[in-house]
């Protein structure tokens, strides 16, 4: 895009960028979207796949995610319980914008 | 770029993801840079730009923003004072991930 001759709205209710960051925004939801990604991930290997991030912290935000459509969770009535996640179409249509915030810190930030 | 190829790396610290949300992350960055996009924007225009952000989360979300060297400031020395804020490079490159943004916005939550 040519960024010279956007036009730009103010950020109020109707901004697309906002309404993104209201789901997307924190510390959380776009690291946990992208280590699902294409996969099928028992609720274990995502935890160990992202250091850092407490259980409460995942639980919450994977909950949000499942409730805002982006991630479908499936529960298997097994001893001990299974669960899995994975992206519904709409969580796979934010990996774009994953795909560019890891571009950026590869050239600017490691 | 076809994800169900992709091999993805725990996000630790040498995540470029997580490296780019450490610094983009939390519901101001990104609005902030989107606002200034290609202009030279004088602080009260930018502040009239986000209706919702308070002024103190306003200054230091920009100071944060220059100090990673995404924003430049510049201070005119006159009465009333006139600060003017632009992109820097490396904050131009961040537009890629807010047109991301956009468009998940547009096309899942508007």
């Amino acid at each position: 895009m040519n960024y010279s001759q956007k036009k730009i709205d103010i950020s109020d209710e109707k901004c697309p960028v906002k309404a993104s960051l209201s789901i997307l925004g924190g510390k959380w939801p776009l690291i946990i979207l992208y280590q699902i990604n294409n996969r099928i991930i028992r609720y274990g290997e995502l935890k160990r796949s992202i250091p850092g991030i407490s259980e409460k912290m995942l639980i919450q935000t994977l909950n949000q995610l499942v409730e805002h459509k982006l991630v479908h969770k499936k529960a298997y009535p097994e001893i001990p319980p299974r669960v899995e996640y994975s992206l519904t179409n709409i969580g796979y249509n934010s990996l774009p914008i994953i795909d560019k915030l890891e571009e950026f810190g590869r050239a600017h930030l490691l």
